[in-house]
């Protein structure tokens, strides 16, 4: 079947989160005359609840929860555990936000221009839809609209989260396209009928990442170097 | 509160839906060699069905159901009801989807243009996402997002249609504000705290338009005379 729609998987394929986050916490921290603090490794702590957080609304324990919420509740959780105090609640909205304000790797404007010219393009991550189209505006990413978790009410990789974004475009899965850096959400989306891409982040975790070098071959339909190389080879 | 987003009202309001569906429908029917009919009147008893099969869904008679597959339904009682004999199942589905191939009026890709420079803008209309999203690739709406119908789960004028496109902006009521070119979709609006802009559209039903000519100072913040004057007005 021929493709009509790229939905794109978006922290760490789309934009760079590791140093975006850690970027926007250390200008605040410099601003506020904060204590010396790693804030790249804060950011991948707060990193680490993110998978914990959600896993609570895909078990069902918690009812649906946007993350925003969660994002938040995490920060609030490691400021304590650093020892970070005086924070007003609107300061720790702003930082809690800085989730809103990351930037696209080098060829993702360019790709997704050209993919949106024969193709609906739409993110489809666990973001919100607030937090993508607030990163949308502020970053130039051209999607169609914003699908993903918030619209399908369930958080990836659970099938719902893939087949409710193909439904949502009127489309079979197999006229929709997965774009991912992680095989993990690519092998999830496969097994719902999608067809897949892989491009590689390989300093999405910073220079030592060993994990998502490579495409897995068994998940992986088409493997390419860029958003402009998948825009060439969809013929765009 | 300054205005963050404008969400808009879509069919009669963005896009002329009269001329566009009857154009659609004759130039197939000169292709199919069918009867001749009067295809503007037969897109008139079309919208007719449009409120009766919506109400199906707000009273709770019926499960949630996407506009596509109102407009189907209606479309297949409408070909019944004219006699129109004989086209297979995928003519009239290419057929019911004349919605998703409306023209926009003249202001309105000039004037989402500059509004989206400064403000989120979405439409929040009745038709469900793969509508919205084709429509626009067609017709060079260049939306943030596609709020309305399908993402809220319920059809305007219900609250819930309005307060949860707010909601999926992370934005109060009175953040946003509703553009129509309809006062009873706007006094909705109003009633849920948006803030409101009527644009008029007097020849959306045809030459004899007695409805809607003019804002309800009742419920209407902003009268302008175009999307270009709505922008002008916003200082975009």
């Amino acid at each position: 079947m021929e493709i009509r729609a790229c939905l794109f998987d978006v922290f760490g394929t789309v934009v760079d989160w590791r140093t975006s986050v850690s970027r926007d916490l250390a200008a605040f921290a410099r601003q506020q005359d904060l204590a010396p603090l790693d804030w790249v490794e804060f950011t991948l702590e707060w990193r680490k609840l993110y998978q914990p957080s959600m896993e609570e609304v895909r078990s069902g324990r918690r009812p649906w929860t946007i993350l925003d919420v969660l994002h938040r509740e995490s920060l609030g959780a490691l400021l304590e555990r650093y020892g970070i105090q005086g924070l007003s609640d609107a300061q720790i909205d702003h930082l809690s936000r800085a989730w809103h304000r990351l930037d696209p790797w080098p060829d993702v404007v360019e790709g997704l221009t050209r993919l949106k010219r024969k193709h609906i393009i739409a993110p489809c991550s666990n973001g919100n839809i607030a937090l993508m189209v607030n990163m949308a505006k502020r970053a130039g990413l051209p999607w169609d609209c914003v699908l993903g978790a918030e619209t399908a009410r369930a958080y990836k990789p659970m099938p719902e989260a893939y087949l409710a974004s193909c439904r949502h475009l009127g489309l079979a899965p197999a006229q929709v396209m997965m774009v991912a850096a992680h095989n993990g959400d690519l092998k999830a989306a496969k097994a719902q009928g999608l067809a897949t891409a892989f491009v590689p982040r390989p300093t999405e975790h910073g220079a030592g990442q060993k994990t998502d070098l490579a495409a897995d071959p068994a998940c992986v339909d088409l493997p390419v170097k860029s958003f402009v190389e998948l825009a060439e080879k969809l013929g765009c």
